[in-house]
């Protein structure tokens, strides 16, 4: 059945899709059931509230559409502008370039500020647009939180607080896929109108379901956005939870019991929990990272990203071989540069159901792989520099005390 | 964990989502995979040869999309289409209800065919629209296969016949949703155009991966195709088919894995046995309700469909009080009236992985259900029936002689 | 992977292995776990707490042996046995003798009480056996609580109140196997000293753990008793229950968690709902019996099993045939007829995790299966009376209401 | 339903039970099924085909019972001996000493040869005794293969070639609970007699299956061996062996399709790969020990174990402390000290279905747990250790070239 069978377990380090929990696994496996019971709704309004508490928001309304990321990013853009609008993107590395790729297609007018590759969304220039835009043309900033290529996560903060200084009515669309569930993101404090993400990052789910939070504001916006949208359109939603049916289409059933299931992992462990354990991960693989001699793709350390780290390799090296023979000799699953780092950076994804042993067993297999491309690593070092802050930093289990 | 436990197994009977083979649900049983891998493109490109065999076609293009049977209907529409386009679209129950509502969201110019539900497309109707339209405005004919509101299977040949007749170039753009892998469609033989299905009707499969299958005509219109699409924009998978590398996004591995298992188990069982076994299920079932005293819904034997049937309750009885006792009492859980026929309708999925004494085990839950609620059916009539038929009828099993 | 596929669900009514809830087999779905720590001794913990609820005992001390039933059967000889000590024992049908067969292996001096298979226990003569060991020779009564052979359940109070009479000491060691959970059985108002039980039947778990409660008095016997034993001896386990590590050698964790759901689900049903599905179960199959003019192989009402039914069929046809037969074309496993009733019965288990609509399929297949035989039933009539007794006997799901 | 939940993988290197496949956890996904039916029968028989030959027989009997290894201990002793026969069986751990009271227990007259706990069997008593054994009476010689508790692998050759020298018929009985599978054993080759295992070691089953392969010469023996034995009476097998229903009482499904899946794998791999993979495993573990500045419990290189490796902690250290915290701290599940070597020594299992990369995350956290507890490690050391020499001798994964 498996057409590429390898001893033992794999290691799946690529920044999503991620590991899924075996409570999750668990709770998945199971027959199709009628989605217009009683049960089912039981089910989905528990989801629906608490699918919230990880966006950090009691006012969003939560929309859990069956589909990817990418048709996550279309809900979040038809939903609340009309084609032609100018919209703020910024591109710095592959998922924004693909994102802003998406907001041509759909007709937007597209106004993108581009940094390096490994460089965060400029915002200088941002507020030299909003200064500038007296009309109040702009009617939204896209911006990716973390941006998976470079591992660079964007500061949203200070997005909030130009368009709060300017005065700007603009709404702030936030692509969260691979952050949401790893990296600290307050929608109603910072004042986020739609944050979008999907099930295989940090949900640690399989891919299926994107996930799209509006903003009273967003909402607002949607009964005028004149985009053409039948299947993302928020209104079937609205419709149906009205009614207490909740679904315009038949959802995935395991799904639902799937999304339950890691929430409930989620609150376990603790919300605020699994957020230091995220950070706690990702230091750690910078620390190997270093200790190999290696750098970073993200050039400063206020972006580095809690979910996946992009490592630069030496000209002499493609990267692309790595990624290969990790997968080939330890059945190890890492990330491939994408696009204008293609060959250059490799990248580990520290997302997701993960602790630490897991982590060490892939840096340990990163180093032997360094090693087999003939790059002259120290064996045990980056494993021992992780191992030397993650042994000060771990806490015990709260179950097991 | 389950919102609303009973004894024994749940007894589905909706038509979709379906009853998912054991064997299915242990293929997806599974941790999550890079679908980067040369083992998900060795995966995805037996799935791409194999999943046209069920729509009979060698020319057409399959696409496996992370969607419902809504988004795939509107992949098929704003692949081959233009806003304005006009399209002849059959009003026959609430699927083609909703469809068209679709269609006009798109902002199609869609010209309604209007029958009574239970009744089939009105192609007399299409054939003076064809006779008329001598600049060939009609771009293309949408109509669904097998309406699941009424149990009406809507004979394609004949508008392959008319449109040939007519030497219109029209394209015939087919909803197959609840018909593929249970009813009879030859893509090719036919001349059709796009054919649209999803995985939770008789594939057997959870909810989440719509199918859309494109034959080289419908690819060229593709290409001069105007209307705004991206998520469900064919061009994505075209580009990354000629790369190999299959996906635009992230699939989900499970419903991959999934779809592996359903099609292996089809070919395992012979595809014709399977639409013979679908024509068995529902011709016990029409049986039953004969017995029980009971209109089927669909009006003419020529338009039964094998995938579903809906049975006409007395004036005096609610069907919506069927569904309901039916799973309170019985764990029975069949289908509602939808729309016009809500309360006159109930229905009998009898689509997917399911056998003869499952669906006797149905009809014994509601005779008695029926009983219930106030109809003076004699218990054990339909079983009777029913049984007498399927006694001289099924096959003994292959692989048990 | 199966070795001979069919399509639809395997229709299980075999008297165990019985149909495993899904809840089960999700919980058991998982991985090892090292079972020295203190997650699975509370886990254990709970297990042995709840488990003694089925039996109706405060009293007893459980024993939860990776074996079978027939380990157990030998774990409860062993442990309270000498060799050459006098037991009475009842032959009433295939599993009667084969616990004989057992006793005898094990050197015990067995006197063995015959019926005709069909008949109960013939308890006259354990009375004039008690009335005649003045000097207490006999030290145990060996009696199957339901013969799974000929669906004949004794009545266990009756022994008990034969050894009150004439004040006899001998312990009461009683074959569960089929009954514990399935029927009643209260082990400490009854005095019952030794309970047997395997998990595959009315725990609806795979084969794998066999379950022995033991007495006071039980456990004080096994002080003395002689015969050697090693894995089954229960010092070993109460060594382990004093130091809370339970477990003298390695148990099966995933049988723990499905032992765990399958007790919840028990307790969520409420154990007395279950023992009245378990009879309202029979009583159906009982009326289905008598509507095709066959006989119960059981001879006396007060005696008719609540967990099988064996059949008698008329002398022109080998019931061998129809097992065969149902499991070739109907995808239905019935169970045969053993040694003596080999051909002449067949037999239906209606025990463990099932509903009415399940059985009503079952029976179904069972009237077909009677016509393909040859044997002149009225397809239906079965069916039509275990309907006309169910609608008006089964509840409404209390979670559902 | 966990009873003490932490995040992320729990990381199994206790020396069995041991890390299940996924394919082998799907495999067991299922429901009951009727063991009396051609499927099971035909599913069986290529097991017992198969099992053979990881012992390397094709003269030797599989016993497939439904127990542990201790259940499976009994079988080989009971099925073979007569109480009061004189065995030499050899002291060299606390599983050595288990079997020996097991033994005692069965009244067999136990001539106990007993070393220091580190070091192998004492051959040269064996042969002591062997020469002065000129009636033979010593009827078998216990050894257990791979000693668990002290990371002892005795060589079966030499107990061979003592009894050949010697001309002695003495049986040979291996518990090769912790080796098959892991550890080369040639049944037929070095002339062992009976052979015993257990499902959850290097099979990578759950618990519950205890297996035991007989030579012709064992079986031969079992015709006149005395000791009383029902459950575990090989007589019961060979009888249904000979009918072709194979199994004497219900077997569990689930574990033999588990074991179907697991062989499945193991040839696959290349049963000699998978001998190679434990070897490579255990080489790394003993070099990080080294590089810890540890002793191995096992005092010579020839005797080290492939499955399991004792690691002596300083004086001032409790070994259970370490096994303690790495189970709270870092969800990371190490062996114990076990009796004489309680405190003393702790135990990383290295069998059963790992990779490399599995056991360097272990290792990486035994490191942490040291520095934890007080223990001078230099972090790294041992993974870069290890890696060194994993690096160089780890393929290619064949399916992935």
């Amino acid at each position: 059945m498996d057409f590429a069978y390898g001893p033992g377990k794999n290691h799946l380090f690529v920044p999503g899709p991620t590991n899924i929990p075996e409570h999750v696994i668990r709770a998945m496996n199971r027959n199709n059931e009628n989605h217009r019971t009683p049960a089912i709704t039981a089910l989905t309004k528990s989801l629906l509230d608490d699918i919230t508490k990880i966006f950090k928001t009691t006012s969003g309304t939560p929309f859990l559409i069956p589909t990817t990321g990418t048709g996550a990013w279309e809900s979040a853009l038809t939903n609340t502008l009309s084609p032609g609008d100018r919209i703020v993107s910024f591109l710095i590395g592959q998922f924004s370039l693909l994102w802003i790729e998406q907001q041509k297609q759909l007709n937007f007018n597209v106004d993108v500020v581009e940094s390096d590759w490994g460089e965060s969304a400029n915002l200088d220039i941002l507020e030299s647009k909003l200064a500038s835009d007296k009309t109040h043309a702009i009617k939204a900033i896209c911006i990716v939180h973390n941006e998976t290529t470079t591992g660079v996560t964007n500061d949203l903060t200070k997005v909030r607080k130009l368009l709060d200084e300017y005065r700007h009515p603009a709404l702030i669309i936030v692509d969260a896929v691979s952050s949401i569930g790893a990296i600290d993101l307050r929608m109603d404090e910072w004042g986020i109108d739609v944050v979008v993400t999907s099930s295989q990052k940090a949900l640690s789910l399989p891919t299926g379901m994107g996930i799209v939070v509006a903003s009273p504001k967003a909402i607002e916006a949607s009964k005028s956005a004149k985009s053409l949208r039948s299947f993302f359109d928020w209104n079937g939603y609205l419709k149906f939870y009205k009614t207490g049916a909740y679904w315009p289409y038949t959802p995935s059933i395991q799904m639902l019991y799937g999304l339950r299931a890691g929430l409930d992992l989620i609150f376990e462990e603790g919300f605020e929990n699994v957020l230091l354990r995220h950070k706690r991960l990702a230091k750690a693989t910078r620390l190997a990272v270093e200790a190999w001699g290696l750098k970073n793709c993200c050039q400063k350390e206020e972006y580095y990203s809690a979910s996946v780290t992009a490592i630069v390799v030496p000209p002499n090296i493609d990267s692309g071989e790595i990624v290969s023979r990790a997968w080939k000799k330890y059945n190890l699953s890492l990330g491939v540069g994408l696009n204008k780092v293609a060959g250059k950076v490799f990248r580990i994804g520290h997302v997701g159901h993960l602790n630490e042993l897991q982590l060490l067993g892939c840096l340990a297999g990163v180093e032997m792989t360094l090693k087999d491309v003939g790059y002259p690593v120290k064996l045990g070092s980056g494993v021992g520099a992780a191992s030397a802050y993650l042994q000060n930093n771990i806490p015990l289990i709260p179950s097991r005390i």
